[in-house]
């Protein structure tokens, strides 16, 4: 018992100092730690096993959706950087610059890429030629630096891991088709695969991607009220084009400039599992992203037939990614360390379970247990895989939707913001001054405007003057 | 006819000039093509989806041995390189050094990892404290820059991506034996995956990587008779351990330091697949690692009923990696492309193929063609490119022997390898002096000495002073 106590005393509980919470979480349940390089992170297995599934099953639909996988350089040549505008201006001031070589000086510095399009565009200029060649849809799995000045485990950190989607297209409106695909792709990524409910929108002219014609964004609601970007899909309509002369020769033997679009994903999503789904026992991942999905504990494993019948049950259990934890710590202690690491079901299976023939599941988010048959424990343990991952999702979208709330007036926009952490909607003018005004005195951003739109009210939250779109708000990670 | 000569005459036969013909096929297979960056390369979709099937193989065997995957940051601060003073010194005048962050000078400087021992070493030396926590057998799949002056598509360019793996034991037997399993993954991934036989031994001190006890290697021989290393696995003894000061509490409450390895394989090994299996029409790959195994391409495709029927066909293949090509080319154009891409196998279907109830097999390799009733296609298929796989390792492995010559004297071993390309058994002494010497007068290297020792002669081909080992010299990459 003193053990069991020792583990669980050691996250503070989540309302008393999230924060706090989150770090425990994250450096108990041995997802990652920090580095002794200054703001970055070293991924450990029980993190990177949760990553290559997201990477597993976003690759899945990416390649479905006729993306192909290729890789870019991770240098930028300065002069490179700086060919569209608007994309240095906004990451210049936050990249590491490479200014050795060797023993030697550079005699052009070069940045560690901190996202790629610049590298893209720069190799379509000589690959496409012809619309034959269209559309390109190329993607990379990569890490990416970003000077960041305070950094906090997977939600900001100065490297990163991420994919990054560049296509090509010879229209305008096929790029914003594809814009759209990739963050539906996202979306449903999100829901189905993570548990996590999602609002899809477009992000204001002010929170757009450096040099992008229009940001779209799904955005997620942290148990503690705060919301996380967690995926962008951006049009760049022909700006990069024009930047970098990427031209074709449509069938009519005209030159054009072809259209693109980006998008990207990153370990910053395994933080919102973490504040999505986590409790005070710590980590709860969905079955579907859980590295290990069951969990068998033996009680009394020292007794004659305990541990031969709970070898026997991993196989049973074999269509799951399934573990028997045979270590000589105690149940208690292996229970909480299940818990703690978020594993969606536990088999407990002792002496007096094999003499009456059956097994107790505890499921990790309600703490549920359920004795069955030990003929039926295969089934029963995928229905209930498929019951957990359902009710993770139910639960998170009904704790959205109980944290969202509307705002008609400027006074009561404030005192919910500052009130009850969640999203709020409230109607836009549309002006920078607006958005800007909202941000300095209630520290809300502008989360998206939400392809799903209400109508409200008829005038701006913070203006007054006519508006027409509702925005969701909020603070944010 | 004019485009299908076009395609081929576009490689230069490897006879005429084999450097040429590589570059050639890299670029007409679709591999990879230069990037601004000077030295360094993108990765295009036919070469990266080589690479994933490597990843996915190999990362299955590392599995299957215990390892695990995890992510460590991509910067070193040059204090920690500079932590074990023989890898600093083989390793500090080739990296890329990153000097500033933002708009900000870093107070010290940072390389790009050119290979993480240090950075596992740091991590290792926090994280590991009892004796149960060993064996720790950390992976990461990441990419790592060396600035090299000349470089060449896989072979050598300033980044690559790659595994490294490293790993932590309690006792040096343990460390040794787990050296020599990760070499023969590599061996066997080699031999059964990549169907390119190879010779396993150790490095000389003078070949072995900078900070090790013990580096053992697999050497594979090219088309053109040149050696290329293609993985090797490290032992490092408790050499890092102490210089990091790694340390577990033993079972008798003693402080020990631990023992390590490490072991990486690269892009470079795609190199080896064009060479050692490339013809004059382009690439050959083996079928487990071949992207699209089959293509099938229709005759006469405009003919009412035979896209049907090669779509039905893809269906009846669905058990292997398959496409039809449908484009409008002419089909000798086709032929030409998928036989540059390597496809091992090309399934011909036409209006008179139809009617007899057949399809023709062309085999990429050999350009064998075999007619088949389309009611036993798919098992043929599965056959044919078994015996692909068999015959593509067992060519290589006859050309390999047959260029694999014994010298018994200096003038012998001189004459050797500048009329005869390929492997030279020769005995030596063991020292340095003769080794150089080798170097210096034929360019030949050591490249193993194998674990299959030869009693060639009794003295040392060089200096003729007794020997005991003998070892593969050769010209590499």
């Amino acid at each position: 018992m003193a053990n069991e106590k020792k583990l669980v005393e050691a996250i503070t509980s989540m309302d008393v100092d999230f924060a706090q919470w989150y770090t425990d979480v994250v450096k108990k349940a041995e997802l990652c730690d920090y580095a002794s390089v200054k703001g970055c992170m070293v991924i450990k297995p029980a993190g990177y096993a949760i990553w290559e599934n997201i990477q597993k099953e976003l690759d899945k639909r990416f390649k479905e959706s006729g993306v192909e996988n290729v890789y870019m350089p991770m240098f930028i040549p300065e002069g490179l950087l700086q060919k569209e505008k608007d994309h240095v201006e906004g990451f210049a001031p936050e990249v590491a610059w490479v200014t050795h070589g060797g023993l030697e000086e550079l005699q052009e510095r070069m940045c560690v890429r901190p996202t790629s399009e610049t590298l893209f565009c720069d190799f379509y200029a000589k690959d496409i030629q012809s619309y034959r060649d269209l559309p390109r849809l190329y993607n990379q799995w990569c890490s990416v630096v970003r000077w960041e000045k305070t950094t906090r485990p997977f939600l900001r950190s100065r490297e990163f891991l991420w994919q990054e989607g560049h296509t090509a297209h010879a229209t305008a409106q096929e790029a914003q088709e594809r814009t759209i695909q990739m963050l539906n792709v996202y979306a449903d990524f999100c829901e189905e695969v993570l548990a996590i409910p999602v609002i899809r929108g477009q992000k204001t002219d002010k929170e757009k991607f450096a040099g992008a014609e229009a940001t779209y964004t799904i955005e997620s609601l942290m148990h503690d009220g705060k919301a996380l970007q967690s995926g962008t899909s951006h049009n760049f309509g022909d700006g990069f084009a024009r930047a970098f002369e990427i031209q074709y020769a449509a069938k009519d033997n005209s030159l054009q400039y072809v259209h693109q679009t980006s998008w990207g994903m990153s370990t910053r999503i395994i933080g919102a599992i973490i504040m999505v789904h986590g409790d005070d026992n710590g980590l709860v991942l969905p079955p579907v992203i859980a590295p290990t999905q069951i969990v068998i504990v033996p009680i009394q494993q020292k007794k004659e037939g305990v541990l031969d019948k709970a070898y026997e049950l991993r196989q049973v259990l074999s269509g799951f990614r399934v573990k028997v934890d045979d270590s000589d710590k105690s149940p208690g202690w292996k229970f909480s360390e299940s818990e703690m690491r978020g594993i969606p079901v536990r088999v407990e299976i002792g002496p007096r379970d094999i003499e009456n023939g059956q097994a107790v599941l505890v499921r990790r988010d309600t703490h549920e247990k359920i004795t069955v048959g030990l003929g039926e424990l295969a089934e029963r343990a995928g229905e209930l895989l498929g019951q957990i991952q359902k009710d993770m999702l139910e639960r998170a979208r009904a704790h959205r939707d109980a944290h969202t709330y509307v705002a008609e007036d400027f006074d009561g926009f404030v005192k919910t913001v500052n009130e009850k952490p969640g999203f709020v909607k409230a109607m836009w003018c549309g002006c920078l001054e607006c958005e800007e005004k909202i941000k300095e005195v209630t520290g809300a951003t502008s989360r998206c405007i939400p392809f799903e739109q209400e109508q409200i009210s008829g005038n701006c939250v913070c203006c007054g003057k006519p508006a027409t779109k509702m925005v969701y708000w909020g603070r944010a990670y």
